[in-house]
């Protein structure tokens, strides 16, 4: 059991529901291993569905997981009741994306009440070697919630 | 039969390949609609196995779609046997990806013997209506073949 | 006379005042050529005090006048009394930036209440022949006026 | 005197020469603080003549030193008699640019033959205030030297 995912703060259940609400997550096999305010760590094993021609993991599917690991470091300090979008990002794929797993490391730059700016990492991992597969520039805007 | 997909020139070929060389693109659904010099058109019915936490399509798959559409555009201008890989991309998400199906369209800015720069816009479209939901700008790298 | 610049519209008068109230614009030499609707384009001679290592236009003075042209675009779709700012910006630089001028062309691909999203192309012109130096791709924010 | 900037080193002396070699950092009033492999420090006083219309420091400009910067810190790590030419790149501006001075701060985070990826901070210092304004993700291309 992960207790960093156990806790009862609001921010720590919304980026919860955020991770269990997008059915993507369950078709690639995408999940968070720890969330803190302003930080979140998700992991991807590989799979042979999600490559591309060359044999190495999609550079969309590594963009999907920064992408979503960013968001949900940047929800833990939006409002309670808002809701996260990426606005834009930009990702260097810095090596070939082959590796046993991958995992992606979200920390937020500028936590604002509009927008708010996050640096993403992934790195692949074999074994006990860390390779770092892709860093990732994002922008997520704050979706106000309906009611408080 | 589509007979833009049909000749035989190496680069149509090759453009075929790379596409039918991803498993990914079969696990989320996408194909290739057609492929000229410097161009590339391919789609995404939606899918709900594809969507994030209000129903959308996840702008990771949005992306996937992208960055495979334009590493085909500029596969088609590299010289025999050579392959592609993006470097890095960025995107634009510009309106919720809510649509029956989407499309991507690519064309090459500038195509060069190492590096080439690639436009994308994905289209969502429901019925006769269409809707710009994504921009990508796109840097692939020229991969040299084995032999000539 | 420029007759796209002499209009009463509130927008167009923004722009103006927007490029006449930055000092480095007089600095590098850069000028608002026109202004439309969504749309905007400015240009900067060729100037030695603005080059490299290599005797060409610093990728930051290309960037420069792009992000401005592209800032004073999405202001002309903004209402009246709003100012616009950067919220960040990538740009491809496709070619040496050596020519006797350099011009910049906006074009917004999204003008949003909040965000706004432009393209901006920068070509380097030598007599007749012109060149595409630079693609940007930008998002702007709005920043409400302090009154009506 | 600094003595960072003293050594023998050839990438010390390439260094010093790409800023030297760079009449737009006269103009703006920029230099080189520090370098070492793989890292770079420049800086920039407030000049009211780099201004945009809100009386900050024009985002050009912030650009103009992440990027030098940014491309001091790849040719570092580059072969002898090589020179770097910056690809492309995206900036975050994160905060108004107003402040006493600006510094930037340059790491390598993948050093290759052909191309290296390079992460650069702007900060605003004002007396002991230090604001974090902008964030860079910078590809750069090693441009091969004449002779070895």
């Amino acid at each position: 059991m992960d207790h960093s995912l156990t806790g009862e703060e609001p921010w720590r259940v919304r980026a919860r529901a955020i991770v269990d609400g997008m059915p993507v997550l369950k078709l690639v096999g995408a999940r968070l291993d720890a969330v803190e305010k302003g930080r979140a760590v998700m992991s991807l094993p590989f799979d042979a569905r999600l490559t591309q021609q060359m044999g190495y993991q999609h550079a969309g599917i590594t963009t999907l997981l920064a992408d979503t690991c960013g968001g949900v470091a940047a929800s833990t300090l939006m409002p309670d009741g808002a809701d996260v979008l990426a606005v834009e990002f930009k990702i260097n794929l810095m090596a070939p994306a082959r590796a046993e797993r991958f995992v992606a490391e979200a920390a937020v730059l500028r936590g604002g009440r509009t927008l708010s700016v996050v640096e993403i990492d992934v790195f692949g991992e074999t074994g006990a070697r860390r390779k770092h597969v892709a860093r990732m520039q994002q922008t997520c805007i704050t979706v106000p919630g309906e009611t408080g």
